[in-house]
């Protein structure tokens, strides 16, 4: 692996993946919206970018092998927010890939593409999208883009439906908790696979009450190792019953499902870092 | 029925709609984007907007009951060139109608939202999308919004996949092909249906040769009359022999399946325009 | 056919068939827990009899080909009001049918075993139980109980899932019709087709909006010949919006779907009888 | 949590979850229709009723949260005999809670309301019932009870279908064997996963030969640890040829496939009692 | 359509197809073992071959557009009798036509391929195999043999499953029955549609009791005008009460599915010819 | 057990399972077309004997009661030259089988039979066959024919589809390892199992990759315990770039899925053998 191009690099998630991933290609070329991410890593270049700007997706792509694709306004908010970063952005990324000769796209899809599945219903990675929020939509329009770019024009790409890669601290995330170890297992995984063609993987530890369904990517050997039902006993204690006809509780989505379309803030309020620090 | 919304009411469909929408409502608000669209119709009215344009469709839509949306630019064309009026353009007439209070969003999707699909394989209105062209993934993404305007919101819509609605003039169009009187037929159902929640059935007359299966949108009552097996005889003998690894030939798609992306000008070449003078 | 059973025999459908029945057999024994119902046709003989009551079933049952059993307190109710003629009764009949040697039952089940189902989901004969009202539940336990009996004791049934056979006089009524004549082609067909097994088919006419699967019935050759649309025009008129948040509207069952547990009467409120006259 | 109610308490199960549920909640009610229950846990109340007594049941689950509903004739028997504790008295234990509001129900439902399918078909927790016994008829009668409640009133149950909770002394045990373990974390999960809606669940140990799949019931967490593998040695060194024409030994239900309906003494034949003394 | 082949050109079926076919095309050669089969139609020759023989093959199949392959030994019979004509003839007849480049065989598959499936069992035309005699079993080898050779030569292939073909003289026939017009329609859409890839359609009439699913093949526009119900009548009058636990009766192979493996002589019991007269 | 069989005695995997098989019955009876097998195991005797030739596996199979039946020509080859050992071979050990009262055939199935799926969808046991071979299209031969012998006969029989079972030398090798150990087991549970009627199960290790679903398999308790991970990092950092537009890379078979059909050479090029010295 010669290049690999990292989108979103100064996010959450998208800083914590650039170290294991620079290790993994010759040169790893960063970006986001950011004016500079701090120290690189060996082998790492920053290059200020804009996802809504096909210029911008063009110089980052140059040569690379494979686009991971993180950057994304990571929040539900009203659609003109997302439009340019989420949707167009998406489109930016996966065009220029294409003209650049790139390989693949390793994208950072979301559980709220089919959200509003009750959690009782086991889903596989092949359900129709049922998105919860605008956020979500911009993944189910990433993905069905994937899909065609993938069918049309041989570009492959993994889609990562992302849980919730945070600290456990509710009850919905004993399921849906993804573990940084785990996402880099993940992400590992999506970039060495020999052939993926179009693919979608759900982002989740090996928890004890994960509600998904990753058989029929089976192929991608994705085997996390962590399991939130260590943290199980004591964010059981402090949960209050729970009304089940709130698709707050019900949906796979959680808060996404309850929230009004278009409402911010909600992100904030769900996800505490808890990242090692570097 | 109080109020009725057509957008692309000057296009080649939505023009034949006027007609006959104009009588199942007390007042049919017409608007495309051009100046005018000639005489109108008893009850109707015309107002000039821009489906990009959030304010303009936020005007027709004041006190619609429901909103029949054919507009659109109707060819594959550069990303670019579909944003406006294809993506944005749904979401302002979800977001209007929502805005408004508005109980359904009657809609011209497209076979092309599933266009890979080979064409041995029958294919119901729920498998996942397989868009063939970014017209098709325009199609993907207003259906997506409309089941999320329905699971989150409570508006309605019913998501008609047009196959081909044109001239049986090719072989493809033998399976394909919705007559007029069949599309009224359909639009009709999808109105006069006391409930539909979010609903996708394909808009293809009675062929023989009918490559769909609408068995479950069974409840909306749409029977159509038309076959185009009456064209069978001599469109067959015109036919060359086609080369079944033809995507074109082989795929739901048609000639969409196998264009490049972004290629605008196919729809001119495959589509005759047959209708009746009114 | 020497000897037919006919349970029910003075309620509303039972009353229409037993002319029918009377014509596909030697002796016709019609029973019911009335003291008489009128004149009786050639070659039938009328046995008062309790469905609760085993020894009463297992007099009408002597000698019994097959047994036509649509006896049971025809609304919802409590749970105890249904318990004997409904559950027991039920048994009852499979289990003299059993212990006489017949050869098949041929049961009026309903709709309302599987009530819960959202109308846009088209469900055929297979789909799991999903009652909407303890007389819903009634006819889970016969089906389930008809399946044990073929499965373990080699009897046959056939389960009618009525889904409403009255004046089409509702918007409901449009998919959900069934008309005498098709009541009584359906009742022929599940008498003369020589092996059944145990199977389930919905009982609807050929309406153009009928919203269930009968396709993996198909064998039975059960092919209704009336249509609800004749009456569309007329009763969509009528029709003011519906709420498509209501179960009553949006569930397969109806009104039995948004009706309170236990709760009788509705069966009067929704259904008027408009046999013609014999 | 403050109260549970447990019906069957002096029966094999039931005595032997007394002890952990009465840790899991401030009072635990235990009833059964046996004089007495020998010493009580701290805690823990006992009550006699009748589970065919609505009444009864109406006493113990006054201000229950959730009801871990054991109780029954444990054994195939006549339709007569299994009437008044299995089917009245699973309909008695969710109107009492529905009446006093409880959240759930935790139900011990069993494989053989789905015994008459063949062995080497993997059985999902969604598959149409295939009763075997009237012991498994009564299983399906409280599983479509279940689902009506919470479709109807929103109380939510979770139905265990155990296979075979007892000593591993036969090959079929190999694939379906529960250990006590095993079930009190079952019983555990349904008490503690804070919205279950309406869920089905296996109940069967790690085995390496379990038939069934749990798949759709992933969010519950729960996760076997103890497997019949180890006696597969002893009890295959035991066994003589099987004949695959039986349905005792071809079906999920094992002997109850088999057994005439209605014939009681099945249970006392295949269970060996072999709980640690506690 | 330059040359079409006909095996089994002196065969039951074949000889009525010869006169159709030899007007679709400039030349037809009919083949078949013996000796000749009478006055040719205009544009028909006829070249006596042996299936078993890729010699012959070679030379029939020699410039062909495409292969109509009928001929077989039409009966069941033990493995070795068959293995010649059926097993290799099919090979021969796929490879011929490979080795000449022709575009499609149209096969004479049936039934039996998968007549063990139980009747009330609504088959589709892509459940995996059942057959239910060494004559199905050669069956399921030309349908996997062609479906290999489209997906690894581009060789395309439409196998049609006859039910039976025959006059109607027992109750299966009511469902299986193929007329001799439908037969000629179903063979000429399989000629004529432009691509078929690798496709599987049941020949049956459009009789009310047709007990397999040909929706997928909806494409194909096999649209069948006749129906077995016009003899129902009569043949019904003459049939005793059938064994539900005989799979001759229960089984869609009928007789086939439960005679002896490798016993001929069976085609002659269950068919009797009734062509009209040519 | 008194008496096994296994065929393929000779060959590469067939000579290593003769040590295990020998333990597990009192005769073992190896069979295969060489002169000799060298030094025999305690309780094993050789006979020589061809597989086309239906004496001389009636001699073999004498008294067995079940037959392990692992040998075939193992390489894709011309159809003609795979008939007698892979078809006629299959054929008659089933019939003598059979006709010896066997209980049960253990068959060395491949991958092959569904090789043409492609790697990124997960196969299930019972998926169409979609050969990608003359090879693979032996084992859908032989699989049908096992199936027909248990409908039909009463015969059991499970197919071992095993996916490569040789050294980890290649991409493709991490999803597709069976190690020896994995064999055994594998082969080990297909006798011990009590009752297996017909049966399916993939042969591959606990790979992180494994690419196949074995779920419906699970009562027959198949844990297989190596993984071929360990040999990742070792082969990934070999392995060039693959072209997902390759068959031989992006679907199940492997290089039989891309090579030329009736090629043979390519088991010795794929295969490197490294069973540990016996």
């Amino acid at each position: 692996m010669k290049k690999l191009v990292l989108t979103g690099a100064a996010g959450r998630l998208g800083s914590y993946l650039r170290e294991p991933l620079s290790k993994m290609c010759d040169t790893l070329v960063s970006t986001d919206i950011a004016d500079d991410i701090g120290t690189l890593y060996p082998g790492e270049t920053y290059v200020k970018g804009d996802l809504a700007s096909l210029d911008d997706m063009m110089k980052v792509c140059e040569g690379a092998d494979m686009i991971v694709h993180f950057g994304a306004f990571v929040d539900e908010g009203p659609f003109e927010q997302l439009l340019g970063p989420n949707f167009i952005g998406a489109y930016n990324v996966w065009e220029a890939a294409h003209r650049h000769g790139a390989r693949r796209v390793v994208y950072a899809s979301s559980i709220h593409a089919v959200g509003m599945y009750p959690k009782n219903e086991f889903i596989g990675t092949d359900v129709p999208h049922r998105p919860d929020t605008f956020y979500g939509l911009a993944k189910c329009f990433a993905e069905d883009l994937g899909r065609m770019y993938w069918e049309k024009r041989g570009l492959e790409s993994v889609h990562m439906r992302i849980l919730s890669c945070a600290q456990v601290n509710n009850a919905r995330a004993l399921g849906s908790w993804l573990s940084y170890d785990d996402l880099i297992q993940l992400v590992t995984r999506c970039i060495e696979t020999p052939v993926t063609g179009f693919s979608v993987i759900y982002g989740v530890s090996n928890n004890d009450r994960a509600p998904v369904d990753n058989a029929s990517a089976s192929f991608l050997g994705y085997r996390p190792q962590d399991n939130a039902e260590d943290f199980a006993a004591e964010v059981l204690a402090q949960t209050d019953p729970l009304d089940p006809q709130d698709s707050g509780h019900m949906c796979h989505g959680g808060p996404f499902a309850a929230v009004d379309l278009g409402q911010s803030g909600l992100a904030n309020m769900t996800i505490v870092d808890d990242r090692k620090t570097t």
